[in-house]
């Protein structure tokens, strides 16, 4: 079992409607040992009473509930992020059933700072939060019935991860982790205000959809910090002339 | 995945207090394939309008949910029987983590009719109840805080039972296809063109190194044709004052 904190996967739930469902959340983690909470915009605000009362006695994983007004945020510090989505979506973003993707999360050595993003109960994370991912988890329920409540999909992570991690052997260690979102961030806005200048955006409606895809290149491109730095110095000189 | 009927293990929920939970029981069993419900003296009696209320669509479950007076009627058809429970007693009854408790019943073949006994959600299955089962299921959660509401449990049964019964699901196709090793090189070579006039190579030895990085970034990122075609404009935009 992995007992240091950096080591555990990060649960973000984004705009969830229901304090009850929160609650219920917090008790599935701490049930499989997971108590890194943060929280995107919940609809019913926070804290939240009706969160407490479902949470059983897991009121120790709402107490040191992280409370973000955006997604980049939430997700700044971390260097892998996975979203759990009942479907798949246009985005290129590679699916992987959740016992696939547990088993990535924990054989990836050393450890990067995962999020693992679930969204609103009725209609599940939105394409702009999930071009931030670099994989979708599905999870293989009765195709005749396969949607899951948010407490539910939240257990059956932790379940997998408190079952894979508990025989994972030591970490080897490598210099070459991911960069967090915040410099991958960083990076596009840069890039946007490149193409501001350059008059790219032609019609206003062009930017979102531009944007979203190059951040999903990006991601999927995993870029370290020593990539980074170089994709700088590539726009840099690009720029100018 | 069985088909049949008799394949499906059948869940037997003993002494259930609130028809919620019957409710969530249900829904969670249908998320996972399994339909074969049985109630032995729901406390506040059968049907119950509340666990209409849970079940979300699940309602099929409920209605050929069958109601039984005692344990022994409940499982006399059935030829193995399980029992959830969160501590080991002291009936000498062999005791399994869920996985290889699924797995046995999984693997055993013919596969003989097999019941699961939940029991009330304060108190367990009782020792009368136990003697009855040829194993013992213990789920393996957060020592700490171990315990799992009814409807979870039962969630990481069927969880555990659709993983190990089902054939590899299929895997997630996307129509959109990577870009062929050539689109993508013509682009690199485009790119580097562009640093070339602006003078980014200041040392030779430099260009086939950062050549190499921008490479693996690309390749990494698995762009498709659509993707290109947005770099190649990006690119275009960046050079062209």
């Amino acid at each position: 079992m992995p007992s240091s904190v950096s080591a555990q996967p990060v649960i973000i739930l984004v705009g969830t409607q229901l304090g009850e469902n929160i609650g219920m959340c917090a008790r599935a983690m701490l049930n499989c040992g997971l108590d890194q909470l943060r929280l995107v915009r919940p609809r019913d605000g926070w804290p939240n009473e009706r969160a407490r009362a479902t949470a059983a006695d897991a009121d120790c994983v709402l107490e040191n509930a992280k409370l973000y007004d955006n997604i980049d945020d939430a997700i700044g510090d971390c260097q892998r992020v996975f979203a759990a989505t009942a479907r798949q979506r246009s985005l290129r973003i590679p699916g992987l059933d959740l016992r696939e993707a547990v088993r990535e999360i924990v054989d990836a050595s050393p450890p990067p700072k995962t999020a693992i993003l679930f969204g609103p109960e009725a209609s599940g994370l939105d394409n702009e939060t999930l071009s931030r991912a670099d994989r979708l988890i599905h999870f293989p329920t009765n195709p005749d019935f396969p949607s899951l409540n948010l407490a539910q999909a939240v257990l059956l992570f932790g379940w997998e991860w408190r079952q894979s991690s508990s025989v994972q052997s030591a970490p080897i260690t490598s210099s070459d982790l991911p960069a967090t979102r915040e410099d991958t961030n960083a990076f596009l806005t840069r890039l946007e205000q490149a193409l501001d200048e350059s008059q790219f955006f032609v019609a206003e409606g062009q930017r979102p959809d531009t944007i979203r895809k190059l951040r999903a290149v990006l991601t999927r491109s995993n870029s370290s910090d020593d990539d980074l730095r170089m994709l700088h110095g590539v726009l840099t000189a690009l720029i100018k002339k």
